[in-house]
Parts: C-alpha cells; sequence; structure tokens
C-alpha cells in the first residue's frame, strides 16, 4: 500500500533520527527532499531511490512526493531538524489539500524530530534551560518589519534567542541590522553560542560575546543562540559548556 | 568504563528517541531519571538497574548519578522531552562541577531529544512552522512577574506560544493568569491546541479557541499551542489538522 510521511531527520547524522523516523525511512520506496538532507542519509538508505531538490522549489518538491504517492509508492518527504519548524510539513499539508488527497488513506503522518535550537543546546551542555524563543531571519516569507519587531521583542525580555537562517549570500543585511537590535537591547558581554554544521561533518562550533560576533562568524548552516544574562560559560577540559542555570537570577550561585 | 550521559527520551514511546539515545540506554549499566519517565522506557532496557525519583528532588537525582558514576557505572540520566530545556541536563553539569568531577574522563554528554513543542505541533500537521516561543508556567524556579512578563510580550507578537506545565494541583491561578493575558492580547477565536500525553498512553488531544479554553482542559501532562493569526482548522477524514501557513498573512490563500 502506497503511503506519505513527512519526516524530520534531526540535525545531521543517522544516530540522531528517532527510531519512528529511521524505520520508517527503511521501509519507503522513495525519499523525497532537499538535496543537502538526502546527502546526510543516503548511504545508509542506499537501495532506496532519491529525489533530490534545490533550495526554494519546496511546492515542486510537495507536489512531486504527491504524485509518487498516486502513482503506488511508499513516500517519505524528508526535512532537517524537525519537519514543522522552518520545514515542508506545512507545505506538504496545503498541497495535499489543494490536490484533494484523502488524507487518511496516505496514512499521513509528520514524524517530529530534534529541532537544532536542542540540538546546539546540547552540544554545549544546557543553552536552552529555560524560555526561550526561535527567529529566522529570511524574510523570503515574513516580511523584515515583522521580523525586526520580534526579535525586538525578543531582546527585551532575558530569554535565550535560536536564530535560524541567519545569512544568506544574497543576504547579509539582515544579518547586520538583527546584530544592531541585539546589541542595543542585551548587554555586549552576552554570550552567543554559534555552530555551524552541528552533528555534520565540517562542524565547527564556538562560544563569543555578543561584542565580537561578526558576519564572518555565520553562513547558511550556522546557528545561534543568544543566551540570557545568568549564561555561564564554563571551560572544562578541553570543552566549553555554556551552563543556563534553572533558576532565574539567583544571586548566590552553587558554584 | 565508567561514564555519565544526559538522555532526553522524547515524548514518550520509545519510538521517539533518537538512535544515539536508544544506543546510549543499551549500553548503560543504569538508568537514573524522574519515576514517570523511567516507567515509559523501563520495559524496553528491562536488564538494566533503575533508580528512579519524584518530582522536585533534581539536585538529588543529579547528585546520585554522579554517585553511581563514582562507583564505575556506565549511568544513563534520562529527561523527558530534549533534556536541557526544562530539564535535567543544567543540573547535573551544576553538580558535576560542585563535585570537581572531569567531564572528559565521565565522556559527558547531554543526548538532544524531540521536545513537546514540536512533537506536539507535528501531532496536528504542522502548527509550529514559523517563529515561536516556549513558556513555562511553573514559578518554582522564576518568579512570575517575570513569566509574565514575556507571556504578554510573546502574546502581543503574532507567533506561536508553546506552553509548558500549564497548571498543577497545588498551581492553578497561574493558568487562569496566563489565559486573562491571552485573551486580553489575541483574538478570543485563535486557535489552541491542546495535548495530554502526547505519544503516549492516554493520550488527548483536542483544538479549541481561546475562548473556550478551561483550566479542565488541561494536567501536568499537558503541552498547549497558542497559534498564530494565519492558523487555520482542517477537518480531514476523522483527524483534525491545523495548518500554520509558511507565509505570513498572504490575503490569498492557495485553499
Amino acid at each position: 500500500m502506497a503511503w506519505i510521511k513527512v519526516v524530520g531527520t534531526g540535525p545531521g547524522k543517522i544516530d540522531y533520527l528517532t527510531l519512528r523516523a529511521f524505520n520508517l525511512l527503511k521501509q519507503a520506496d522513495l525519499i523525497v527532499g532537499y538535496q543537502r538532507y538526502i546527502e546526510l542519509i543516503k548511504e545508509e538508505f542506499s537501495d532506496k531511490q532519491m529525489f533530490d531538490f534545490g533550495m526554494g522549489d519546496e511546492y515542486l518538491r510537495a507536489q512531486k512526493a504527491i504524485e509518487l504517492y498516486l502513482s503506488g509508492n511508499k513516500v517519505a518527504v524528508i526535512s532537517g531538524g524537525d519537519a514543522g519548524l522552518y520545514g515542508i510539513a506545512s507545505i506538504v499539508i496545503e498541497k495535499m489539500i489543494e490536490l484533494n488527497i484523502d488524507f487518511e488513506k496516505a496514512e499521513f503522518e509528520v514524524v517530529p524530530g530534534v529541532t537544532s535550537a536542542t540540538a546546539v543546546s546540547n552540544m554545549f551542555g544546557s543553552v536552552l534551560t529555560q524560555d526561550f524563543a526561535t527567529i529566522s531571519l529570511s524574510d523570503y516569507l515574513i516580511p523584515w518589519e515583522e521580523i525586526e519587531k520580534r526579535l525586538i521583542e525578543f531582546s527585551k525580555l532575558d530569554i535565550s534567542i535560536a536564530i535560524y537562517n541567519p545569512i544568506s549570500s544574497k543576504r547579509v543585511q539582515n544579518f547586520e541590522k538583527a546584530l544592531e537590535i541585539l546589541r542595543k537591547y542585551r548587554a555586549l558581554d552576552t554570550l552567543v553560542v554559534v555552530s555551524e554544521n552541528a552533528y555534520r561533518d565540517g562542524e565547527k562550533s564556538f562560544v563569543v560575546t555578543l561584542r565580537d560576533l561578526k558576519k564572518e562568524d555565520v553562513n547558511m548552516s550556522t546557528i545561534i543562540i543568544v543566551c540570557p544574562s545568568n549564561a555561564r560559560i564554563i571551560v572544562n577540559d578541553r570543552k566549553t559548556y555554556v551552563l543556563v542555570p534553572r533558576y532565574y537570577r539567583k544571586e548566590s550561585g552553587n558554584f
């Protein structure tokens, strides 16, 4: 029987797929996805037919996946991280409605994955411990004015802010404007965690202050977490941890 | 060789553990955790010694885990969802520092998991598609004034808000105050997704409007997601989906 599943593949390596995601990919006939994420899993699922697409063609990708399902295939549409958050799930659902696909017959399901914010948080120990917000700096689908408004309000609150899609080769100015906002509302010595290719080959992760963060530190594969004021840096052995205590602004820390 | 790992077990069933989490739990000698989460995994790892603890004893739990590691065991400290977010990771790190544990020798690692916000989002298709914020209504470690301030600012923005720990038997008033805030800043017909025991036995999930949401709808095991204004409810077959389109306030939807 044919089916269609949207599967979140987590931050990178197969190791960070859920068992459910792994098993569904093993059962699938075809895997459809953005080429970058196909690349990360294709060795493990080398017996599958893969359909890789470029960036920006999400609606085409969703349409192709549905066509392949309608021709009788078990189709897994993959999305890095969680399939929902800044992912392809909503686009597949929109297309399914548009094409009058029976969700139940299609055994439709969106399989959750580990999103980059929590993945990167854990690389440094525990950056996201308390309330946090996520924001994408891409203004392709959301107007910059709205992104700016959100970033200002998040910056005024003493919470962690996970920044997705900080910069692209064509889009540098949003990151520069974001840095200005963050520096206006947060102390310059605020800790910022930067991770490029988290849990993938070529990983590069480090901690900087808001003062020193610069555009050369980030690219399309980077996730940034701006820490709250009670974050502490801990250099233990050869590894750096960033600890956000569970309590809020407790005057006398336990260490 | 002994080690200590903090492992996020995701929303519930074994199926939603990552492969890394699953493999580490298989390798562990001992599993330490809050009794509720121990309960969910104990069948699969029945050959392990389990140390279950009650709620509110996080520091004791972390200390016990470290003691067990120091006596030569491979110790997995589990936390539901992601081990960082509202989880035990930061507490274990604090205790390790206090007790002068060598992180590298201990092969210390925090293994990410699927957090409730994204898990619940995917149960309804795609609720968290765009920027979102998480907030816990528990004022055990954060003063209510700060929680309230955050909730007000999140409510003013047109983003999804995932609410953790909405209520407890001893703490009903925070939820009532939160409802008041949400109803002040958001339209009363705003969609709200409510999920109790997501991905676990006894799951109960539904969609209500902010107008109709009431304290009887929630308990300690409930996660709530307040949707942005462009969320749409889709009843397909016997299942309800909530779709938040990728684009922001596009006037002419595709369906």
